[in-house]
């Protein structure tokens, strides 16, 4: 039996997953819940701490006292403004060091946390560490499949994709017959594809690509889609959804494809 | 006194303004106006076609026939579907290059275009050459000068702005406290400001560069920034801007500057 699991629970449906999965196979867990992000849902019937997302020093307290070795870090995380932080003494030190870090992207600091957890000796794992169907396959998930045109939108995508990944930008690009509609920052792949629908040029067409930052701390949000990115892939009018293989997530990937069948959407797995 | 201008007009206020400088110093224009693009007020009292943006072919034999040596491309131009497009021969082929160029956002297409035009023996100039104060300055332009974390947003969004420009996506790049909160694709600088006002965090701050791709054929689609951009920046709550010197359009800079003042905004033409 694995030791007790401490997860540090972003925003969406991945921490609940992780939860299950680790009930159903008997491992305990602890959840670090963090106020306004955290899906209350996640917290239910497992031991659990509601915390400020400043609170560092209490959150690794808390982890230690539990007794906790692995933990992971599972969902999205808003920034917050530094007023809206309220950063205890060790999150101030930990913003100290975000300060002199050469970028100051999501990756920067999910990448600091990751050297801050192991330092307290933790041993920080990643959610396809944990839940074994969850990771992205290879290859045409669903009955549709790329034509040519979407190949070659799906190769200047994930052009565009990994150099803005390399400066620590997003992780999603859109792109309808060689142009590229949408680029992802801090917005999210949602909000993304809301705004592509109204640019995109008439017809059906365009393709979604979504990758890991080429430096991206792999433990910590790694490019996550779902039949939500599905539907609002569909609504968008695209073609079809390309992720890494192997660097990306696929929550429920029975019921994406599910959905991608029923909405007429490739899903695929590349290699980049 | 130069010889005719034929002036393709996109959207926006500056083909007006170089139809009115012209007429100011006695050249004669003739402006091709593009059905649904070009403000027809560019047009009134002076000699033009109206055209939808597919008549490559009628473009060239009217500015032909019109005994234009010049020829100016002034103004964004959205970029149509194809089925809108309505290509004539000479558009078809242009589009069969076009398919075949490297890259197919908005630079290839305006280098293949200013090619194009170059080989039935026009000479084609930039805005910049015929506007005698509409390139940015160096320096900073406004009352309100950068602070040092502005400063060190705007180079954040310089290094940003170059690695898209450089994949032909995008000019424009928002950045707030060292975060990337949006980057310009096909929606344009004016959705791109007002989508960061909703996602930037609480305080003032933050900047928006835009800046000329490293590859792009300068005589068409310089950035342009004017009292509008000052406004929208400062309903999304940021700092100021920062365009690029000599490789950016201002128009009506003493307005712009006025409004900048008005607003506590900062203007700057950084090199880079």
């Amino acid at each position: 039996m694995a030791a007790k699991l401490g997860i540090l629970a972003g925003g969406g449906p991945l921490p609940a997953r992780i939860v299950q999965s680790c009930l159903a196979s008997g491992r305990e867990v602890f959840v670090i819940a963090f106020n306004n992000e955290t899906d209350p849902s996640t917290c239910e019937g497992v031991a659990h701490l509601w915390v400020p997302l400043g609170k560092v020093g209490t959150t690794v307290k808390r982890l230690k006292a539990e007794h906790c070795v692995e933990v992971v870090l599972a969902g999205p995380i808003r920034r917050p403004s530094f007023s809206k932080l309220k950063p205890d003494m060790r999150a101030l030190k930990l913003l100290g060091k975000i300060g002199k870090a050469k970028g100051q992207g999501d990756n920067a600091i999910l990448s600091l946390l990751v050297e801050e957890l192991e330092g307290e000796g933790f041993r920080v794992v990643g959610a396809d560490d944990l839940l074994s169907d969850v990771a992205a396959p290879g290859g045409i998930m669903s009955e549709k499949t790329p034509n040519e045109r979407d190949q070659a939108d799906i190769e200047i995508a994930a052009r565009v994709a990994l150099a803005l990944g390399a400066l620590d930008v997003g992780q999603a690009v859109v792109v309808q017959q060689g142009v590229v509609l949408g680029v992802e920052a801090v917005e999210g792949t949602d909000a993304l594809l809301e705004r592509c629908a109204g640019l995109k040029r008439e017809g059906r067409g365009g393709v979604l690509v979504k990758l890991k930052k080429p430096e991206q701390e792999r433990r910590a949000d790694l490019p996550t889609i779902g039949s939500d990115t599905v539907r609002r892939a569909a609504e968008a009018g695209l073609h079809g959804i390309a992720v890494e293989e192997g660097q990306s997530l696929i929550l429920d990937r029975a019921d994406m494809v599910a959905e991608a069948n029923r909405l007429g959407i490739f899903v695929v797995g590349i290699k980049v």
